[in-house]
């Protein structure tokens, strides 16, 4: 049954219990699991390992490529297992530990993770557990729906165990790209020249003998939760579409417009989707995640190539897509999560990076993560990766939340992911403002004049004047500048008004 | 006299004086001028913009490297010649009029400049105006002791005015190398894989024809005014000396380092003298400016290699170097800003970045450019493209300020140039908190125990307790964390006492 998946004779003795597996895993021990964006994380071990924990209580440092599916965090974190969590998550149950203070979470750059890791700069990796969907003649182990950091994990871990997961299709095979930079200070540059690009191996190369267990899962992966384009994410990606439209006519971009990079979540989402009905054609994706959008802008004719590290898909999505897989395969390559965030190459293709801000500033100053500066979401994910090095840094956010208790767009943000040295444009459901090449007093004026919500608009332009009353090249006033998110943990609303009771 | 250094014989007929080069400039152009760092900037023509503009009034935008010497950004300023200013400056009454909201000034990375300008994302340059100890028998343009952005000006802009500096020696010749990334989308790698590869020419390509005047000058550079180190300089020097051996005897490092690259200013210069007396051998570096101390770790025999996109020196040193600029020749290189700064050069060398704070917070984020969060100091500079790409992003500063009336270390900073997400090491005169690899608490307590003065540490220890017990990955009081900042600006001392009659 699984024979033709272990295709490595010498490996097939190694199948074990997930159970068995897990006991390689003890207190103290850092462990690298795959798993990206709910895709492709081992399934079996973690849950033998929160089963275990739940009966004799142990903690490790786990890192993974960024978020688990199938409840995995949630399970990890009841059981007491994650002393430490990096670098990146997006479950409920474990960002409250976190703002609890409960697990240390490092919240990382993700084309940083194994580079540290490689540098010796984070504690080594003492096992890693990684999905695939083969294991090939030569013990070359290939990843099922993301690579995220799997590769790297693998080859520096001491102890490998594989988990072969029986529904995962095996058309995946072929479509990942593994390449691992050369160490410094000898590195050569990464040959990543242009979206599809192919620079290594259809499997994660490692010595077979570090493969010290295989089980055998079944588990699927979790679908994707976003949402649909609501009223406010269409009136965003109209904007930006009318925006690109002007670059086009002002001969700063053409039709197949550049590289696109989107964000996580239901807002990047469905910006994309807005793309299915623009002039644009012969598109590319540079990005990490591929949503439900990149298959639905390739089943609208409209992109040509897409490169990213892991896909997830909606459930409507899921089925379309994995059954016809090698309709797909062309046209789409999978990265270590290092190489499709990677700097170098980012600046090198010359991304549109199209990332989600919790909220902005007059000035520019996006916050991705932190809710009132101090309570974590997910993480700063890729966003900075793209964003500090796109063609274009495009933030999105509807100018308010919760009912409009908040305002996306206030005086100072509360803690600060991006600054503005490098976000290059900002739109929300109201419009965009374009920032680039101007002056912080500037930049105020467009974001007052295009972005704020107007309930909002009022109080903010008044902060912004008596700011420059006082003066300073980037006006505040600091006793007032984080009063809106205060009276929003005091009272409920950033609104002056008193609020209205719920 | 200047015949031997315009050798294209047809662009001796251009040669005029500065006043009538400087007519091509009129009211409204963008202009770009050579200069990093006081170093290399065009002398002559700016000089006769400022002495029209005081008889008939006119403003351009102004883009150079760095700072320019000879108090040419005060006089300019002081004409009203400067509406924008980008993308760095160090001069007080500049500092002053953009702090007033007088000039608009464009804070930049400057890895970014020149590829906003080639990508038509910045208004283009209408003149150029370089500073150059010859013009070859192609037309090309030798700089003389910066890069800066002089060639991708020169390249870009519609028209060039060179000005022949004869006091700049001739033994500069050879010295640079200037590579010009090609156009995207179809860019190639950056072939720089070591600190001494040599990529492009010796001189600044351009059509000829496009040079429409040659001004010959004769004014010196600018001295540098670095300080010399002081007890508090060779403090921090010395807790990253010993962090240094730590990261050798951990096999983090071998004894020849990473390629180092130091900001500008007294205290990194400093920490560079503090290397004189390592037991570290064979070093390089991959900077921006070349200071004192390059040449005295050169002079020590510690030094191998530097590259850089400019030389300033102090009067004491200037001497010394450009008489025997022989001696160093085949040890140093002077790149273009975009190349010496790129984060794809960086991230590829391995960098260990040495740049100096105006203050850090709790968290590890860190403020380059803001007093009090308002008031431009100089600019980021190349600060961002260092740390953000680094193998170790350091940044030093001094624990107090202005005789204790600040701390540089703070609850939060009042702005944001550096966060948290890239920052590994902090270090004043107190000590050295290594965060690498750390939550937010824990990177607080390092702070905590090993940077702050002894004056402020109650005050910061007892804010950071009770903003725990309120909770949060990363734990704040809204109302409080910027107090320390109004304090100062109300009260003129952060002290929680009152502070004593000056
Ligand atoms: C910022 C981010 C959380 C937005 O997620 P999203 O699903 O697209 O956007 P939503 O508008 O649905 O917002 C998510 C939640 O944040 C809340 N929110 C939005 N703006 C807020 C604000 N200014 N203050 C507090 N909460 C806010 C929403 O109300 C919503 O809450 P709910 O889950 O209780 O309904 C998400 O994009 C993210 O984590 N980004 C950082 C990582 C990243 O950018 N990665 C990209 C490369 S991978
Ligand atoms: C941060 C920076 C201003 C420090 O400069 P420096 O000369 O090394 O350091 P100093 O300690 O002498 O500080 C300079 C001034 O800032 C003041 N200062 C220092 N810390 C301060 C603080 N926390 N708040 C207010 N002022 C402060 C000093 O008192 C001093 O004032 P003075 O000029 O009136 O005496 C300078 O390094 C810089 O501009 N950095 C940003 C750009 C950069 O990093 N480039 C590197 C790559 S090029």
């Amino acid at each position: 049954m699984y024979q033709d998946r272990v295709r490595l004779a010498s490996l097939q003795g190694k199948v074990m219990s997930a159970a068995q597996a897990a006991e390689m895993i003890q207190d103290g021990m850092t462990v690298g699991m795959s798993g990206f964006t709910r895709a492709g994380e081992a399934k079996a071990v973690p849950q033998a390992l929160a089963d275990r924990a739940a009966k004799n209580p142990f903690s490790i440092t786990l890192m993974t490529g960024a978020s688990l599916g199938n409840d995995l965090d949630k399970q990890l974190t009841e059981a007491g297992v994650l002393a430490r969590r990096m670098p990146f998550q997006v479950d409920t149950t474990l960002r409250k530990a976190i703002n609890d203070g409960k697990v240390m979470f490092t919240d990382q750059h993700l084309s940083e993770t194994v580079e540290l890791l490689r540098n010796q700069q984070l504690k080594p990796v003492d096992v890693a557990v990684i999905e695939a969907v083969a294991i090939t003649e030569e013990g070359g182990i290939v990843p099922t729906t993301s690579v995220g950091n799997s590769a790297s994990f693998a080859i520096l871990a001491k102890k490998v165990i594989v988990e072969i997961n029986l529904s995962q299709p095996m058309t995946l095979e072929g479509l990942h790209d593994i390449y691992i930079p050369t160490y410094r200070p000898f590195r050569e540059p990464i040959p990543v020249v242009r979206t599809d690009s192919r620079i290594g191996l259809p499997y994660i190369p490692i010595d077979p003998s570090k493969i010290e267990a295989v089980v055998i899962s079944e588990k699927q992966d979790s679908c994707s939760t976003v949402l649909e384009p609501d009223d406010e994410t269409r009136a965003i990606a109209r904007h930006l579409v009318s925006f690109f439209e002007g670059e086009v006519a002002a001969g700063r971009l053409t039709e197949r417009l550049l590289p696109l990079q989107a964000g996580i979540g239901s807002i990047a989402n469905s910006v994309l989707h807005g793309l299915i009905d623009s002039p644009f054609k012969d598109m590319t994706m540079y990005s990490e995640v591929l949503q439900d959008s990149t298959f639905d802008l390739f089943d609208a004719g409209k992109l040509r190539y897409a490169s990213g590290c892991s896909i997830t898909l909606s459930e409507r999505k899921n089925a379309e897509v994995f059954d016809h897989l090698p309709n797909y395969k062309d046209r789409i390559i999978l990265r270590p999560q290092e190489i499709s965030n990677h700097p170098e190459v980012i600046r090198r293709l010359g991304i549109i990076a199209i990332n989600t801000a919790l909220e902005f500033d007059l000035y520019g100053n996006v916050n991705s993560t932190h809710v009132c500066g101090t309570r974590m979401m997910n993480g700063i994910g890729g966003s900075g990766d793209f964003a500090r090095n796109a063609h274009l840094a495009i933030f999105v956010t509807k100018s308010i939340a919760k009912g409009g208790d908040i305002s996306s767009v206030v005086p100072m943000v509360s803690h600060v992911d991006h600054t503005e040295h490098d976000v290059d444009i900002l739109v929300t459901d109201q419009g965009l403002a374009d920032l680039r090449g101007l002056a912080p007093r500037e930049r105020a004026r467009k974001v007052i004049d295009h972005c704020v919500h107007p309930d909002y608009r009022p109080q903010l332009q008044d902060y912004f004047e008596r700011a420059c009353a006082k003066g300073g090249h980037t006006p505040h006033l600091l006793g007032e500048a984080l009063s809106w998110h205060q009276r929003l943990e005091e009272a409920g609303s950033m609104r002056i008004e008193e609020p209205m009771l719920a």
